[in-house]
């Protein structure tokens, strides 16, 4: 129900370019200051954001504190047109946004008999003793429209404390803040005429590269404006972020198309997949697709590498699982890895790779096999087999390849663990998709 | 080296109650913003700086744009005495952390000759090309003392552009971030005087009760004024962080000893370590002081298990390994499970998590085996097996014991695939602590 305070009309007060109105998130509550929980509230509102098409610039977290919200409050008001809070709703004394935001405004608080009824009612019927300390749940500043809480007791709200600047107020509960926006929130928005175009996202991911190569081989797309690329680093993987904005969803989207291919095009089988692709999903449909069933023989990754397969839904129709020979008597007694050859070359060797993958395929009888053997470290290395070391092998029905890597002593063992994971998987991948079934 | 533009005077800039020179928190990526990520950096440095004993009451995300950066920058120094930056000191077109700090100051980049031959060392040494890119990346701000990165390319700085007020910088990457901020950080924090007295700090782990229930039993130590002590909840794991505050790290230390045990005391076995250690490293360790081993049987973990245990330093001297048992073939085969009992009871039973860790403990020969089979979802359930349902058994020495858990479907796959492999883990090490040898 439109409030006639709401004004439909939002003058540029700190907006950004081409005359948008700009968002801001605000969440409060000391748990955050203390790093007691993630603000998992400030990514959704910030994705969801994105997804209206409404430009976002900054986010702040403050404490359950009176004077410092109010400053906050006002310092955000002289930058934004709309400024989403979560937290500070509840009963106790430390919850404090409402009153804050009242006074950050020089408004009066008036108590809402309709709202005083419905938390009323919602306790007792939860069999909850109603407090009086509830009470001040019902107060909302003059002028201000109630936000309904399905989910819980106390209502946020929707207020325009003066012409060009509004704010929308959420419990910190995830679920209670995501219905209220999804219920109420997004409809305000879209009918005030809020949102200036939609954006739509694409996310590149790439493995064997590093960034800045990565960077130099587009840096002409990183300078684009719309869609804009922009680039991610991870554990050893990198990403680029593509987003687009139009007017409409499937308009957004077609501006990304062009992109993505060129994309794609420079940068060939480095690219291994998007959004929510990993190099397990990857590896897993396309085995899938060939309907042929992968083993693992882990040593220095201990069963990361099953692990990261067994994360993806349905890998059971491709994974039958493998051997964790972390001891050399394993890989002897299970993967049948000759004696001669450890004495010979050393567990960390080409050849132990090679007939550990060997081993895992024919004992669980699986179409492909991958095996990892390296040093983690901290300890364990020496001159010839240094740090960071690790030998892969990829055996399939056409043989057996086997490729070592350095990833250095620098960066510790679980890197080099979690690098081994993905690089083990990527080799399996670049076999795949060069064999062609 | 103490650099004679860091300042060891601080005279109160913003500072908080009792002149307690306040800290702020700046996380810089337009990443943020889209929502693409969790700030888990935030999380990660709020918890550090209550442990240091320092004061912080904002934390601002802000964007790639370097505009908005140099103005919250200002804005943060008007109010603060110490700004720790995350993100944007790669070499891509988007990373402009040190040339907005430097302009917001006024101040000139100067290029350091051995920070480039440092940064150009650590990438020929990775085998990857040295980047025109790159070399942004030694520009400091004239009077700024560096702050090195041992596990990536590019370091931080620590820089007081003006007395009263320091700012940090640390990449967006959480391991070098964290690896930066305890190698360096926390030393120079704490020699610059900037925590008001000395904090000593206390991390106890908890396994097997819920965050609500373990703050019910210690309510009255969770209003302590010195040591604090404050509850977070992990996957599965609850924490009681202690911090106490006196004139001397001893004399803190000592304030945090009655607490301890008084803790210690009430939860008994829930508690399972403190500080550093894991549910992994406690259950080598205790294997380890009675030289016996340990191998792994494993079904919907998938090798999880076993990664945990080898993410440890030094597990070869008791984890021998195990067997990925992902399809039940592989059961059979590998681990001798009867066909007759798979049939009879499904894969997911206590009678097949049973055999499973029993034909482990005999195929690799160790004294202590645990198994793990069950349904991480979100396909695979059925009213008598829910998806979450998890059986585990622990065989040793004196026998095998089996039990099963309910996590519930709620919160997914990898939630339960993350919990189990804890849950395994504190069974066993409840048989071991029980057996006393």
């Amino acid at each position: 129900m439109a409030d006639p305070s709401c004004s439909a009309e939002f003058p540029v007060a700190g907006s950004a370019a081409k005359g948008t109105p700009a968002a801001e998130i605000l969440c409060i509550g000391t748990e955050l200051l203390l790093g007691t929980i993630l603000n998992g509230n400030a990514r959704w509102l910030a994705e969801e954001l994105a997804a209206q098409g409404l430009p976002h610039y900054r986010q702040t977290v403050v404490g359950d504190n009176r004077e410092r919200l109010i400053q906050a409050v006002r310092e955000c008001a002289g930058r934004c047109s709309l400024l989403v809070c979560t937290g500070g709703l509840g009963p106790t004394p430390d919850d404090l946004t409402t009153e804050a935001l009242a006074a950050a405004f020089g408004a009066p608080l008036q108590e809402r008999p309709e709202v005083w009824a419905d938390i009323s009612a919602k306790l007792s019927g939860r069999g909850r003793p109603v407090a009086a300390s509830n009470r001040k749940q019902a107060l909302l500043p003059v002028g201000a429209q109630v936000l309904p809480n399905p989910t819980g007791t106390a209502p946020g709200m929707i207020w325009s404390p003066r012409p060009g600047f509004s704010v929308l107020t959420f419990p910190g509960v995830p679920a209670e803040m995501r219905a209220m926006w999804q219920g109420t929130a997004v409809g305000w928005l879209s009918r005030q005429g809020f949102a200036g175009g939609v954006f739509q996202s694409r996310l590149l991911r790439f493995w064997g590269i590093g960034e800045s190569s990565l960077a130099e081989q587009v840096d002409d797309l990183l300078a684009l404006e719309n869609p804009t690329v922009a680039p991610y680093a991870g554990a050893g993987e990198v990403k680029l972020r593509l987003t687009a904005r139009a007017a409409t969803a499937a308009a957004a989207r077609s501006l990304l198309v062009p992109v993505e291919a060129e994309l794609r095009e420079r940068t060939g089988l480095l690219c291994f997949g998007a959004d929510d692709d990993s190099l397990a999903s990857v590896v897993l449909e396309l085995l899938r697709q060939r309907r042929q069933t992968l083993a693992v023989a882990e040593s220095c990754t201990g069963g990361g590498l099953g692990a990261a397969l067994a994360g993806v839904a349905g890998a059971s129709d491709v994974f039958l699982g493998g051997v964790i020979s972390y001891s050399n008597r394993i890989k002897q007694e299970l993967l049948e890895v000759p004696t001669a050859l450890l004495t010979a070359h050393g567990a960390v060797s080409k050849a132990v790779a090679l007939a550990m993958a060997e081993g895992v395929r024919c004992r669980l009888g699986s179409d492909w096999a991958v095996a990892v053997t390296g040093i983690a470290g901290p300890d364990g290395g020496s001159a010839d087999k240094p740090v960071g070391l690790v030998h892969f092998a990829v055996a399939g029905p056409d043989g057996s390849v086997a490729a070592p890597v350095r990833f250095g002593a620098q960066r510790g063992r679980a890197w080099i663990q979690t690098l081994s994971v993905g690089e083990a998987l990527n080799q399996l991948r670049l076999r795949l998709v060069g064999s062609n079934g």
